[in-house]
């Protein structure tokens, strides 16, 4: 599942963080990969001993909570504090995946990565994150306060910078639903009900498949 | 699940079966019962080796298979050959399960038992098929006809027939889907969607549900 | 599953909710029931704000826990905080299923719904609890003290109260097998090795039936 | 999945079919669809009753079955007896999703969907094979002789043909693998062992490794 | 599961077998064993065009499936037709793993591996059957008559003859159970009932446990 | 799966350990065991209620948590507190298996069992921990310091001690991927790719190997 969440990020809380990132300390990204991927990863990250990561990480991860579509698409159990990163010029992060576990005071198995734009397109060229995709690399660069949801076992990657500068959060989720075609058919099945919801369908069918509904979930929700 | 399904036979098949049985011989049901449930069956069975026991087979099967409610709540992949059960004053079959496997030139999983009724009710007293259910058992006597369908996992038995005669032809199939929670929820699917198509419901929407129903079908079907 | 579990309150304990309910206060029930479940909840809950919604409910929850037969027929992974329910005169609450994920400090996904009952039977008529079953519904009335555990995913629906008034304590848990037919297995194969025990079963064959168990437990439990 | 496979038929293969086509009668696609794909079917089809519908078929079917990519990305247990689709000006399919059943001789759960392209890009405008995807549909149009293998629980659609005929041999087949991310899975680690047999490898490593591919199918497979 | 299957091959069906290799015609088995096992194989194999291979093999084949110990603890659900080795001073057959699908009339999935030996571990040095175990490899050498059943996921090999001639015949089985740890958990309750059924247990709990037992099966079995 | 895990405890740690339990007060072991197993438990155990009990088994927990090996063979999600045995001549621990399931702050399946040596093998003779395994049992007596993990669901004993004491620290723990096969499996695939880094192979074959295996992760972590 690759999804753009838009808005995301109210107006203020978006000028908010981008006024606390302006003056704030990033280091080198690298400290904070593992593995194979270390090698691949060429930008500049939020210091994680300073403040600002922690209360813009805060804001991010609540508002990404909030957001009434990734809660049925993606059925989050828990979010990860979130990173900043700031790719300058000549920086790109190569092809890779992101860790299927993550270890701290919880233990996060990664189903989904998510990417908070917080700068505006225009601000910067290049930088475009590439999705492996169906046929062909899925390619997005969204609006600032825009989320893109994709899946943490996907080869993505971001494109060297050219010109300007992008930041982003990125964080990663546990979903309800570990399977991706069990959390789609969920997700679909809720959004066929909300629209017979408004199409003269009967109580006595409604029940019923609110009734399949419920029953799916139970068959494959994780808590 | 426990299901009634009404007029399995059409009146002349029913007729025919009923004339061939008048005459055709029946020996000792213990023959043919393995195991535990053989101390528990107390019943005459139509010889396997006359025509009779062919041809009546065949015509129940096919009765069966073309039924439009047993092929969607049931879906069966395969069913056995029918035996004829004919039961006298006094004779029964008490608590037992149905074996989970028959061999032969197929090789069934045994999923689903059925119930074939050839005798009217009225015909005789006592020999009631109770199968073991949430609170109580399920107490179930049918038309001459008429098939039930319950879960050959839950014990089940037949109370003494204490006047008449009882005469059932009763099988086994092997569902496509296997789990019963997850055949009666494609089950109920289905019916939604057919109610839906009576109720003005969106091309879109149904076009949405289909692929919904048929998805889960996908994830589940054995064939 | 649909199971009676008898004596869950002491009889202390039920004179002591009953008497902290007599005076306590009552509010609509609805402000409390999600999406179309709201439009069939016509009942009182007691204040969820008040000392009494969390005393009675944790005199409930631990009695419920501390019971060795819900223990072993539900094997409860957590038991949510008992919502109290009292039906006056015409009130009821019409066809629903309860949701399967709730949050809150603790997520929960609703396997298992409980009604202790509060009232004795002789103090109200009508308020049946009707839950859906394999050919028709299940109606139930306990004792004041008694516990009725079932599917959530069962469709159910509290019949009219037409005298009296019936107080119930209502909660939902999640248990440890999330298959209800795997559940009831283990339960089943729990009951005949203790049954075993008292039979002069070998203790070679009680080690062999006990590893089966086991085995089958850590197979399927979600912990 | 959403695959091309190329080449799939010999030149001479193609030669025929084309020239058996050329003079063979075909009829209104209608009949031989299902339920509601039946009313987004526009499309002439090979007589089944004929003899060129038989040979042509098996062509094809054997064409598939001995193709290497076919055999590893898509592990076919049975493939379905093509049907052969003219689009004349006019003609189109309009969005569907193809059955998860299909009865017969044999019972095929259709897991994938097969078009093999009998007409060269150049013949036809319009025409094109579109298919859900992650965030845009696939649009395909492949060589005479290609074929395209994609989910058959994905929406898809040919768009109007503008001038020129397309023809087409389609068909269904239900895969060793059932899921997809597991079939992927199982290909994928298939070509990576392919790979480091041309990489200097350990004999042990490779073992080791081919340990795992064999197991995963083991785990994985439904024959 | 690693089982040693006594006396498989009765007196003189093992005599007529023995007598008919005397003077059979061996090739280079190299040619039937595929990618990378071929190269650990080095020894002959009877010549499967001959009359001796077919009528060799339907005896071994028919003598696994009659016995009740293959019976309960492989469930086979199809045998392949065996294949003849000998094994000559110097030859052994290196480090491998079975293939886990073979194709034919019949595809099977190679859940388990079979050994026959029709050579007395007199007649021969060496030519021991390793397969990779817990904490050590097992070696295995059984009287002539008997066969050896192994997981075909196993690694394993046969260490060199250093003298003699040993002879085995050598299958592979689909089992009804794919997963090995559930296969083992249903043969072990079975074996529990089976010894049960001599220790005055009640009726009662034996149809309780055969309940548990045949549906444990239902849930499990690929039919 | 059964592995000896060398040099959990460093020597300065043994030896703190060695000397706390010295002095320290133990009792009867059975008070701490339930059901069947208690009646085969005739071992001395460390005062629960002691601050050394605290201690030592706090450094046993982190001394197993930190230890590479554990950590990708087991995948812990949850360890118990240690319990530390001391056996004395003639203390054993006939035939049982470990409960699956522990209740407690935490509820925890257990697993895989652990048995931590405190004691040099000169020092005692007997102790064997003896576990049931495929075609024998498998003895155990390793170095102090050492640590053996196996399946929690094995059968296993500990043959009584003849002379000297026998020191043990025993404990359970969750893995995040419960099914045995599947977590050898990722283990196995994990030691595949890393021997393979040091061999020449590609970065573009290494980064899909890694996909693999982070995606089998997902779909078998049950965080």
């Amino acid at each position: 599942m690759t999804l753009l969440i838009e808005r995301v990020l109210a107006s203020d809380e978006l000028a908010n963080i981008r006024s606390a990132l302006a003056t704030a300390q990033f280091v080198d990204g690298r400290d904070s990969a593992g593995g194979a991927a270390r090698e691949q990863k060429h930008v500049l990250q939020l210091d994680r001993a300073g403040d600002q990561q922690r209360d813009v990480g805060q804001t991010v991860a609540k508002a990404l909570l909030r957001h009434p579509k990734l809660q049925t698409a993606a059925l989050p159990k828990s979010v990860r504090h979130p990173t900043i990163n700031r790719y300058e010029p000549g920086m790109f992060y190569g092809p890779h995946l992101d860790a299927p576990l993550m270890r701290g005071s919880v233990t996060t198995r990664c189903d989904l990565s998510v990417t908070v734009f917080l700068s505006h397109p225009a601000e910067y060229e290049g930088g475009e994150l590439l999705i492996a995709g169906e046929r062909a690399p899925i390619s997005l660069k969204a609006a600032a306060g825009d989320a893109v949801l994709y899946d943490s076992g996907a080869v993505h990657q971001v494109t060297p910078v050219t010109s300007g500068i992008r930041l982003v959060a990125v964080t990663w989720l546990q979903s309800l639903i570990r399977d991706g075609a069990q959390r789609k058919l969920v997700f679909e099945l809720g959004e066929s009900i909300a629209q017979l919801e408004a199409q003269n369908a009967s109580a006595e069918t409604l029940l019923k498949l609110r009734a399949t509904h419920h029953n799916l979930m139970r068959m494959w929700l994780e808590s």
